[in-house]
């Protein structure tokens, strides 16, 4: 089968590797209907996290059970079914309490050995755990299964960075990061009884769609520029929560800055650069809370599903690039050009 | 009157100062009966926070009410009162919310200009906001009087470090800092229910006042010996919750180490040094939150109050040296030099 493989920073590729088969007896083997890129992809893409050559890469997919092995229980070949990004058992002690990225047996797609969801077929470890079963006329719903592939990653990051902020009915969020999983953030705040959404973002194809999440102001203003008109929008204190979904330096200190006394930083952003970006003093002073990480999206998948499927939410337009298997290094091109904000894979 | 003042590092002396007088209608003059000297006050003896010589000092006291201003409307004179380490009007929306702390009219005594409270008197802005009623009996009680005292900041800052650890019913807490914060953590853990509570400290002193309050268990080694011991108690995972009551970067690194993933660090030292000891990598992956900072301790005295009436809780061990006013600049050497580990003040 053909998968999309990395070799070198900027170097992908879409090569044949060897068609993923059973190894375990609680393995799936899953036929990828819909993969796509994430911003994290282009860590590994711009050199900046470091990967062996010719290793497998993609973290979000959905598709169709092709095989399922002897100790399988909830899934048969034709099953469609969702990944998260991470692999679990389902049965540890923090998969039972929703804290799937955590599972001493789980595992992150591509990392060394594993198959990563840019391809053809996937190698599902311990899929009981993993995997969640999605209706099978969403299939030939193309809107609905675009929408349905968030759920592997950005919607449910969005929503754990929701959470984090502690974004209860009434309150006033920031959002401080345009990409894909900014946006779903938005679309979980507003759906997460969000009163006042402000939306940090200078480009108007991104912020037109955090205005069709729910983001009720966009500042386009960057810095210190950007923390004034959070305040002014804000009666001078700031947010009750912000959802951090960049991961630099400057963004987590905008985040401090623009967040109200006693609130919440929901962080989701991959932290990258040498500092925190935190003002520990500031922090204290004004009981800012830090909360996130890694987004266990396993646990939020059945709480998020029925109201993709009922059409609740719709992430589906963060996804604004599509390409076949063949197209994926170019996908990559445009989300590190920012000329795509998320690509959609085919293969 | 006589009071307190810090004219240099290392030189506190009791002087003569004006007596205070009613300056605003919202005013009580207070003559204080017990108030005590805080670790965070050492930052200024020793030089390390910057005082105006002659500046006021000391955050924690209780007394009876001297002189009430036109518009107070909570207080007489003759009625026995505790103050929080700062003072707040009770009206605005972040008194409302329980975030006196961050009250616009707020401020912290002996900051400029203002009384502290290691001294005969003190005046009291916004009296109706600020001070709480306690039973009159009280003041011939004087075991419970030193365990009132503990309200106006280190029981309240010890549950508000509990409250940001997330403490439950079942939970296992470790605390870090052996000092009179740490310890009344160690209470307010035990208060809300933690079946286990691991209290990291060396002299022994200490940890038998930890073991009275709750404590379970006392790790005596330092760094990653005493991260590899709190491992050791929690199944290779660490604690729920940890309480962070120091405020240094080493202290705050040991405990991101000894969190267990997906759990909290109450933080409530008062951080001081260049760094802040947070892994943001460590806490991103782990998903470990951190919330806290200076404690509402207004807010807390309500809830706190009763349980310290009947017995339920009992601070007062937290006091092992009494001084009178005279010997104020004695308790500091103590405290500074360990021998003591808060002292008490009887005017």
């Amino acid at each position: 089968m053909r998968a999309t493989t990395i070799h070198a920073p900027f170097d992908m590729r879409v090569e044949d590797v060897p068609d993923p088969v059973i190894q375990e007896p609680t393995d799936v083997v899953l036929r990828v209907l819909r993969a796509c890129i994430c911003g994290s992809d282009l860590w590994a893409y711009r050199g900046e996290s470091a990967r062996q050559p010719g290793q497998r890469i993609g973290h979000e997919f959905l598709g169709i059970v092709e095989a399922a092995g002897s100790e399988v229980t909830g899934f048969v070949p034709g099953d469609l079914v969702v990944a998260p990004f991470v692999w679990s058992d389902g049965t540890c002690e923090y998969c039972a309490e929703g804290l799937q990225t955590s599972c001493p047996r789980g595992g992150f797609w591509g990392s060394g050995g594993s198959d990563g969801g840019q391809g053809e077929a996937v190698r599902v470890p311990v899929a009981d755990g993993t995997l969640v079963k999605l209706p099978a006329e969403a299939a030939s719903d193309d809107r609905l299964l675009t929408a349905l592939l968030a759920l592997s990653d950005v919607m449910g990051t969005g929503h754990h960075a929701a959470l984090g902020a502690g974004v209860r009915p009434g309150s006033t969020v920031a959002v401080v990061g345009d990409g894909a999983v900014g946006l779903c953030g938005v679309l979980a705040a507003k759906r997460l009884g969000a009163e006042r959404i402000i939306a940090l973002g200078r480009h108007t194809a991104r912020t037109d769609i955090a205005r069709l999440f729910g983001a009720t102001d966009v500042v386009a203003e960057r810095g210190e520029a950007a923390e004034a008109a959070v305040r002014e929008l804000t009666r001078g204190q700031g947010a009750h929560g912000v959802i951090e979904a960049v991961g630099t330096e400057q963004s987590m200190r905008t985040a401090v800055a623009i967040t109200r006394d006693g609130g919440s930083i929901g962080y989701v952003g991959v932290p990258h650069g040498s500092g925190t970006g935190l003002d520990l003093d500031v922090m204290f002073d004004r009981n800012i809370a830090l909360r996130g990480g890694v987004a266990p999206v396993r646990a939020y998948i059945p709480e998020l599903l029925p109201d993709i499927l009922d059409g609740t939410i719709d992430p589906s337009p963060v996804f604004d690039l599509t390409v076949a298997l063949d197209g994926v290094p170019t996908g990559y091109k445009a989300m590190d050009h920012r000329t795509a904000l998320k690509v959609l894979i085919k293969p």
